[in-house]
């Protein structure tokens, strides 16, 4: 009932259609008992985690307190771990702590390096791992690339021989901004930043039929400038810089982007002014042309609701080509929004408008501008996206969002109310999940709390259940039916994601006659008894049919349940438990219900003898 | 699980204690089978009731379609119902409807009259019923007093020979305003406003030492003017208007007011830039000294959420005293704030800026300036509030604020979270709440909607148990133990409102060491069976203690189970189900189960007779 109430009260004002509660509700949840996650537990306690892919599937590297692991899921004996730059410790005052925090973990050079940073909160450092021999490495001073605090998230992004940062330049922060090091364009700065500013991620948006015009964003939230009363405290925007600058001349702009350009993140439902202002994390589906490609993003409001707004690249790229800027009156810029072969040539008069002017009037909006593709009240923090190839050549895309609480939510996305296909818990006890890594050539998705990493197996479809019918409404893209069982989806298996229709099953002769177990319970006269169904589905409908008509389950805890207050000849009968869902009814569990009659309390086969015996003595 | 999980995305923003899921929960439950409820079902629907106190206890007239009825519950055969303003027919077009809808009722003359308005959606008339001879009345034309529309709430204010309207001006609207009607003091009005605004109640600010400077509020919403990309649509105000205006001269402000002032309500948590922008209802509860008055408002947002501020008069009056006015610059106005004998007599140039300056700078503040009174995701839509003196000479106040469902929550107002003492539900289906009317000399509520009105003893007490201590936790104003019941509160009942602390029965000798019933149980080996235990509170925790252990219960809507799956001998012994709510802990009930042995299924009563018969026949 309350489940009703609560989102009737929150989400009643979105959208009448969401408002039913199993919108937001798993239609199942999945537990170590349910799916086999396999566990890798981490040496002492971490206050974050860094998750780059290994060189073999299922192998993954886990950046943390002092140590880098390499994680074999497969063949654990594989595994490894060295705590790293230990060795700064000779070269350091020693009241220093030479216990570093990794921060930065990208592989490089085709994965036969891996590219660490750390801190002891005091300075960064950084360093080349061979994967061949983990742990040995000369590590240098990464002031300017790493983060000085443990705490600061500073995504960056390697590509080619190019390192893209967003680490604090200063230990007293207010630096925030993009930086650029190595390759052979030279090293290239934002200007220092006096606005508060958290990175969520980084992202290339291309590669482009002409690579010159390929460009680095960068999403990150700012603390509003904006001093209106009813202003939100924070903004989320998007900062382009192109990657073929190469910064400005000795006067203007020297070593300095002269291709920045920021404009502001919009998520909301303005018809009902409801913004989501606060961007908390990013993921990006890259598609064969780079327009298309995608920008999941997760926002939260002060509300504490939560909104995913998709973005392509091709509707961001649109705004920094043709916005006019917010401050600046017309006729329009001169700027040029392509980026240029050599930034050292542009114009003075270019250059000082680029200083000037950096910020786009128009706002990025999301690809359905109406509404974001989703809102809930769950407090979701991290978001990744996959896509499967169904049977019927059509992608599915698939986000998972975990949950403050440690565990991932995996939702269809789809038009109209949000549907999600299953809760997934893969940790024993309540806990922060710090990061997630999604191996997309091998379905598994990696997630890790300060002291383990679990790996999911995205195809594990047993659970949905041991029916064709079953497979198929559970709509998961990931699982099938072949003909014996629910599994991994194949050209071979049956399933319909867009409508979970049963039918399909019968068309594909799939099906067999289902009777449901029958189980017969004879009660003592008066009894009181409780009868039990099994909840296969969160967004199912359940009632006892019985002998005196129909009743709704007693929902308690995962169990639907109906209580005999005291058995009675008339309740005699059969008790089948009905499920609903999505029009596909069927019977979960039967009982039959007889009363004992007293006599037959009489044990006969024990009786018979005695009399006999009894008699005999009488006769005597 | 939902419940704690749902409060924790949508409150834990707001402030962490709220967070725990009891504090928007009633304690109790109470429906037609656990109090009494006096019905009086209305003739026909209608769209809405306007409802007054009658002239003896337990007595209301309605206004609604067509009908006034005056409904005695005391002596039901009292009440009589007549059909107003039927006679209009005949001097209008026949193409006009005759069928009234009443708007506007009100008491007046010391009770010897009722004052009715009603429209037919072309033209609203008037006129004054003796509430001796029911129904006959000379009606008017009431165009500028009633509203035009039957959708239109239009408060209104009947004081001594003095009505105050806020009806629309004409029939398409945009006039909203205060006017006032009769009286010495002739006719005023506000001048036409061509934003749209919604009036949600009116009231008076004193009574006040020396009468001229009494002055009338009125709130409302009105459409927010600020095109922020960030603005609320709707911002509420209140206006002030003195009492004793006369209006200006012939040339400035003729027949308008020239005391009209407005400033904005402000409710929310700015810190965390929550803002509850839109007004739903209000209630006032006067004290000895007017400036002590308080002013209980109930808003929401977009988001669906409610608050409930709570404003003295003072601090109201204290913004119109001394705040600059918002769109002028300094030197402070030449306005003088104070209310004038005659206000023909203000000098031009004062008239000339009462006219062009109207809107004060400064925001009304609520009393807890830091956050709202109450918060809660629930559908609140109108709020009622009276007073209780205590036993400790305390006076304790109590709110009322109904849900869209049709029930209704009674709320203790105290420091601290919100306790809502218990949700009565007055009405047998889901319904729509029109109108409350609180009978505070009788301790009534009466609640109306479409089809029924029904009143609501507020000191039915019996519910909340049958001992002392269960009656102090309730911490129900309107009840205490008498050394027999749980009652209405007097000089000689145990009450603890403050703390709910049961010690208190002690103290009075109220209390007898309590033995919870015990029942024993018979079960046959390896039976399922299930124990039941009441719920008493929706704040309390419940356990069952067994000789397995502690175990938390299955709930399931309204009981606390506990599953015996399959019996077995260890299982035998006693099962009690202990309640604790704010440390006070107690055994509701106590079960001894045992197993039957197979032997006692033999009955040795039919046995003996049935051995001898068989033997005699073996004898022969």
């Amino acid at each position: 009932m309350l489940r009703i109430w609560t989102l009737y009260a929150v989400l009643s004002t979105l959208n009448a259609e969401n408002a039913l509660e199993y919108h937001h509700n798993p239609r199942i949840i999945l537990t170590e008992k349910d799916m086999p996650f396999r566990r890798h537990s981490r040496n002492g306690t971490h206050a974050r985690s860094e998750l780059v892919q290994g060189q073999h599937n299922d192998s993954i590297y886990v950046g943390g307190h002092r140590m880098l692991s390499y994680v074999d899921f497969q063949t654990p004996s594989q595994s490894k771990e060295v705590s790293m730059f230990e060795n700064k410790c000779r070269d350091q005052e020693p009241t220093d702590s030479c216990e570093y925090d990794i921060t930065i973990l990208h592989k490089i050079s085709g994965g036969k390096e891996v590219f660490v940073c750390g801190t002891n909160g005091i300075l960064p450092v950084c360093c080349h791992v061979p994967q061949s021999q983990l742990g040995s490495c000369g590590s240098f001073s990464a002031e300017g690339i790493a983060p000085f605090s443990v705490e600061e998230k500073a995504p960056s992004l390697y590509i080619e021989d190019e390192l893209y940062t967003t680490a604090n330049l200063y230990i007293r922060g207010d630096g925030v901004g993009i930086h650029r090091h190595y390759g052979t364009k030279g090293k290239i700065s934002s200007r220092a930043n006096k606005t508060e500013q958290r990175v969520v991620a980084m992202a290339i948006s291309g590669p482009r039929a002409d690579p010159v015009q390929d460009r680095i964003y960068t999403f990150f939230v700012e603390r509003n400038l904006d001093r209106h009363p009813e202003a939100a405290h924070w903004v989320s925007q998007v900062m382009q810089v192109c990657k073929a600058d190469r910064g400005g001349t000795k006067n203007i702009l020297d070593r300095h982007w002269t291709s920045l350009l920021t404009a502001r993140l919009y998520c909301g439902i303005p018809e009902k002014a409801l913004h989501f202002n606060r961007l908390l994390d990013v993921d990006v589906l890259h598609a064969a042309n780079w327009t298309d490609s995608k920008v999941y993003a997760l926002f939260t409001t002060g509300w504490g609701m939560r909104a995913v707004c998709i973005y392509t690249m091709g509707a961001i790229d649109h705004v920094f080509m043709t916005s006019r800027f917010k401050h600046k009156a017309e006729p329009a810029p001169i700027q040029p929004r392509m980026c240029v072969e050599n930034s050292k040539n542009l114009p003075p008069e270019v250059l000082r408008q680029m200083k000037d002017y950096q910020e786009m009037k128009d706002l990025i909006r999301p690809v359905n501008a109406s509404s974001p593709f989703m809102v809930s009240y769950r407090h979701y923090r991290h978001i990744r996206v996959d896509t499967v190839m169904g049977r019927d050549h059509v992608r599915h895309t698939v986000l998972f969002l975990s949950l403050e609480s440690g565990k991932v939510h995996k939702v269809l996305e789809q038009a109209g109310p949000t549907f999600i296909i299953a809760e997934l818990q893969p940790f024993r006890s309540r806990t922060h999940i710090q990061n997630m890594l999604l191996q997309t050539s091998t379905k598994k998705m990696y997630v890790s709390s300060s002291s383990e990493v679990v790996e999911l197996d995205l195809r594990s479809c047993v659970k949905y259940g041991q029916r064709c019918e079953d497979c198929v409404q559970a709509r998961d893209p990931y699982c099938g039916w072949d003909g014996t069982k629910c599994t991994a989806a194949s050209r071979d298996t049956v399933q319909d994601v867009k409508h979970g229709n049963y039918m399909v099953c019968e068309e594909e002769g799939r099906t067999d006659k289902y009777v449901a177990s029958r189980h017969v319970h004879s009660l003592p006269p008066t009894a009181k008894y409780v009868l039990q169904c099994p909840i296969v589905s969160g967004h199912a409908h359940y009632s006892w049919h019985h002998p005196g008509g129909q009743t709704d389950c007693l929902l308690a805890e995962g169990l639907c349940l109906m209580l005999i207050e005291k058995m009675a000849p008339e309740l005699e009968g059969n008790y089948s438990c009905v499920f609903s869902e999505g029009g596909y009814q069927r019977t979960l569990v039967q009982y039959e219900l007889q009363t004992e009659s007293r006599a037959r309390g009489l044990d006969s086969s024990l009786l018979a003898p005695g009399i006999l015996l009894l008699c005999l003595i009488l006769l005597d």
